[in-house]
């Protein structure tokens, strides 16, 4: 319980802006990247799977971003993942974004569980429930 | 006074992902074009003419997005922008993405203007602050 | 006979790298841009269209390009869009991206008609074929 | 001698299209992140480190890209990156990407080593030249 995912990227020159720090849109690419890699290592269904076997998306329906400091080429930005908010269809995800153990930057993304070719929410699945769970903010 | 800026974008074969929908970063690229446009014509200032004739940058310090409906190719993303709110060097926007008419998303973001040699927050420039004040809600 | 197709895109920020210029691998997606504009209004068949009503796409299967000057933010990239070779199922798109009449880069691409569903090449469309056929180099 | 560069690289979700493969213009950035760490750790001087501490950059002169088969999400592609040709200020470098040991692309990359501030090739560096060398195809 009160598991956090810890992933580690590497801010690369694509990531950056003519000002020599990361455009800030990159952040969000970078964000579901540690999304993608928690369902395959944390939650251990992986998304393509997901997609592919059950035909269920994970669409992010709301987003927020603080930053407060810039990342540039070179630094490494370790994000900490932990889940916020749990519902019955939907999973809040809070994102701790750091530099050598100092917070630069801080997401809180709602994703929702979504049958594709119906096109509308479904219950998370019961296999993924429980550990999905272990990273839930006591 | 209370006018808004309506900027018209493609939704294109690159901003799309596997589900066939646009992947939610690529709209903060779309939404920062507006912003270069609305500075370009709205402002009149364009932001590189503002990077490199007075080394001042307009960073994002938060932003916050709701999606309510998707987006596929080949449909047009009309975003509606407005300033929601104008401090002293901070401008926060309101984009409404719009599809024929409906409400697709919402992004408020919050841009500081900053003297890029100096890394700190300046002043609105004289010049620029009552066009941005044309755009500003009433 | 002998058209050129004639596609103007502003450089963004977006586009450019912390050297100020821009970062290479966009010059593809722009150069997609420009294709997917000379489908719609050139070959008067959007490739939205192709994927959706005929399950046809066009991957390439090779590209080239040659960078002899390179573009910055605010710059206007001109890309004059020639067909330098027709096969059966194959197209030869030759670039030339200009700035103010000055060539700056050159790309060539060959894109395959392909049956998206059985995942293998078609001829190109009989209705599509003459009106791609006015591009070609004399 | 002979040295080969190998890297592996997981195919995200975002690296993909509406086809569900790789978008091609990806596999450009998906190579650039391939030379960055060749340098970081083949070559032994990173490019943030080249950029910022000697002011040379590496720009891309001439890219040449053939795709045989598809990546999928989920799919890792390994390039094996070589050094095909070796000249005084320049370098090609050839990558073979690979899934599961058959060959999906091919690219062939000239890279210049560029004194940012005058804007013109130099010499590579004597540090950095054997290094490079080791991975010369013989």
């Amino acid at each position: 319980m009160n598991k956090i995912f810890i992933h580690d990227q590497l801010i690369r020159f694509s990531h950056c802006d003519p000002a020599g720090i990361v455009y800030f849109p990159r952040f969000f690419d970078l964000a579901h990247a540690t999304m993608e890699d928690w369902f395959a290592s944390g939650v251990n269904h992986s998304l393509p799977d997901l997609i592919r076997d059950r035909r269920i998306g994970t669409p992010t329906v709301s987003i927020q971003c603080d930053f407060a400091l810039p990342l540039r080429m070179g630094d490494t930005l370790r994000f900490e993942l932990r889940v916020s908010k749990l519902g019955s269809a939907s999973v809040q995800l809070a994102y701790s974004g750091k530099k050598v153990g100092v917070e630069h930057l801080k997401i809180q993304q709602t994703i929702v569980f979504m049958a594709l070719d119906a096109g509308r929410a479904v219950l998370i699945p019961e296999d993924l429930r429980p550990r999905i769970e272990q990273y839930l903010v006591g």
